[in-house]
């Protein structure tokens, strides 16, 4: 449904709700995807919320809930009784009643653990003791466990069994008896088998797997790699215990991008959205960096102060040093850019940092002589000529150009070994990009600027 | 496999090739999955990559195919006969062997379109109309249908019947006589049903789906909203043409990010990966935005030569220049870097600009005056007292702490705003990122700074 129907709708279900039409309302949502009640009950005005909610009919009540975020998760909790929230939490599964958990405040959790039931509240526990961001913490343990024995029948009777509420049935998972992890079968392959044939005989036993304490940015890239549904997670004695599916893998991409696009912008980043975010949350997240970038072109003044006679004689130099240190740090988060990108997707490894530098070199040095020519007639015809500065002399323009030359390639090698290298000693090489390269580049660029300057012009 | 485990087994075959062992190196090919026989494939010197691609057990070689890059197709194109090529084709997906025709140059698409069968040639000619990064550009035509009248037990049938070739069986669609898309039904429920229900009663009539031309970026916000596995592209007529499946969605998830990240940092984004683009490939994507920016640095410097007699009047004001464009660029893009993902992740619409800027107004009055408050604190005790600069004044500090709040404001405002209007009038918001928004900012941190030192030092 797109956006537009979801509003008329929205509309219509409200004058329901206004009109106290209580049963044509429920008949409606009942007709109504999870995902499109959840935005829908978002939109509500804070005391509705609750009610709606209570509306609905038992057997989605959690999966609305799991859809929802988590203030309004949150204002539901302690909206509804004890015996309701035990029912939300056993119906939910596991990993989004963990992702729940998390959020909360510490009282809330307490009343939420004490709600559910005992076998859960076990499972709970365990899970939120896994590493923030590793593959235990984002699996759930809702699957579908097959033995070596069984046939494909009573694999079948299994999957019929216990199905509903596993979080795939796709894709099964072959335990021995000690639950060590044997083999994948899917639901198409025993479609396709006879069904006296044995589990043992159709599963696979090259398993793609991940273990608890992998980083999950590592899980998303075997999916990628190897298109998968789902992939199982083994504890270190090679036990299965939990699998992680493909569209909580969808939610770590987007989520592990945005953080990749927040650091890059000298952002640290949250776990919020941003709408979602206050004002001061947003504040404490972006003058961290705003303040260190600050406080550390102290560098650059100092600079620039030392060659302030080389300034006060040939005036017009100053003129030109916007434009290279903008186009040295353009050029440096360029190549930083790329390489980091290129990380994140495998693509380079760090100790290809040779291979890389090389081709770097070649792109900056294409780079940094087209600039320099273009800048040079670019002086000459417009800034002397058109707009008749009698200042920028032809030995001007060959500093600026020349400068330009090494201000481009340097950026461009500065700007591709520094992510490699923090990959390489375990920072994240999303750090090293534009707001501290271009940092680093506006110093080399006046050094050089000057050291050209003062070579060239004999000042 | 872990890539070490790979790497060993990698030489071990490599062994068995120059030894000749063919029949124990077929029989450990077989073990292996598609995506790792590809990985070693593409590790070999040009000259062994066909030889050993024709020893490949004919049932797995359309999806090694499928797995390697298009430099390696090509190659293995060239080396092998028609009849081996047009059993390829047929083999493959078909949305992998229009990924396939796009990449390869017009001959040799001429040959392998004259190698497919007739029927396969129609619809690789439609599919190739799409628009680039449509959804019908990235479906397939692989998908089980099912009839409104079928029972259960029939459309198990018919799932074994011709289940074998689909890209999924797991989302069946369920079509009238005239191939109008009525509904979805899956496997899951579909084993969790009686096998003589109808199909029609079981199945879900509130389908998610998308059209031929909607852009691939809609169709992933609709897999990530509602957690799909699949989703069924319809033309004009709502009849069922294809299908997208997760495992392109989460490519095309990837793909959209880089092109973010290439826009942001000012790169024309191409398809290829850093690796394999060659180096006038990356000097072409990088070079105009650099020369743009370049040559649009030259307001930069009029303003500077416009304001000669102020910076020669008082010399100390140049040592800051660099600091003040430098935080007015990272503010800039710290705002536009958020709102542009905000955007691309759906988090806020067009529509929300007042919102938006009212919030980024507050960051910015936070921001600015913090950073205001320690400038002028960090002028006054290192530069003045440590360094022992006494150009640095109070009244220098001053002028400059000002002149940071109001640049800091205007960057985050227009940072967050040029990005929505690009939204609005059609322009991609990723283009409005860093490199143009420090431009912007740098030519009004200099108007600023100049304008509040002529007003308060009277020169």
């Amino acid at each position: 449904m797109d956006n537009k129907d979801l509003e008329t709708l929205g509309e219509y279900l409200l004058e329901l709700l206004d009109t106290r039409q209580i049963k044509l309302f429920r008949e409606q949502l009942e007709d109504m995807n999870e995902h499109d009640i959840a935005s829908f009950i978002s939109q509500l005005p804070r005391k509705k919320i609750a009610m709606v909610f209570r509306l609905l009919p038992k057997s989605i009540s959690a999966d609305v809930f799991a859809n929802l975020d988590v203030d309004e998760q949150h204002h539901i909790i302690e909206c509804i009784t004890d015996r309701e929230l035990g029912e939300i939490i056993e119906e939910l599964f596991l990993d989004d009643a963990v992702d729940l958990l998390e959020e909360l405040p510490a009282s809330v959790v307490k009343r939420v653990m004490h709600t559910a039931a005992s076998e859960t509240r076990a499972l709970i526990n365990q899970y939120l003791e896994y590493p923030d961001n590793s593959a235990g913490s984002i699996m759930t343990a809702e699957f579908v466990d097959l033995k070596l024995d069984m046939s494909v029948r009573e694999a079948f009777t299994r999957i019929r069994r216990i199905g509903e509420d596993k979080e795939t049935i796709y894709t099964c998972f072959v335990v021995s008896g000690d639950r060590k992890l044997e083999g994948v079968v899917t639901v198409k392959d025993m479609l396709l088998s006879d069904e006296d044939e044995q589990i043992r005989d159709i599963m696979d036993t090259q398993v793609i797997y991940v273990t608890t304490t992998e980083d999950q940015e590592d899980v998303s890239e075997k999916f990628s790699e190897y298109d998968l549904l789902a992939v199982p997670v083994v504890d270190k004695e090679h036990r299965l215990v939990g699998i992680v599916t493909v569209d909580d893998i969808i939610d770590v991409l987007q989520e592990e991008a945005t953080e990749d696009f927040d650091k890059m912008a000298g952002i640290t980043p949250t776990d919020k959205p941003y709408t979602r975010a206050g004002v001061m949350e947003i504040w404490k997240s972006r003058i961290p960096w705003l303040m260190l970038l600050m406080i550390s072109a102290t560098f650059t003044s100092l600079i620039i102060l030392h060659f302030e006679n080389a300034l006060a004689t040939v005036a017009v130099l100053a003129g030109f040093i916007p434009m290279l240190m903008g186009t040295g740090g353009n050029s440096g988060s360029q190549s930083s850019t790329a390489v980091i990108r290129s990380l994140s997707l495998g693509d380079i490894a760090p100790r290809s940092v040779l291979r890389v530098l090389w081709k770097e070199l070649r792109v900056a040095v294409l780079c940094a002589g087209s600039l320099a020519v273009v800048n040079y007639a670019k002086m000459f015809l417009i800034d002397r000529l058109l707009l008749g500065n009698s200042q920028v002399t032809p030995i001007i323009a060959l500093v600026v150009s020349l400068t330009l030359v090494f201000t481009v390639i340097l950026a461009k090698l500065v700007g591709s070994t520094l992510p490699l290298l923090a990959e390489k000693v375990g920072i994240d090489p999303a750090v090293m990009a534009s707001p501290l390269i271009s940092t680093l580049t506006d110093a080399m660029s006046l050094l050089i600027y000057f050291t050209v300057a003062t070579a060239i012009l004999h000042i």
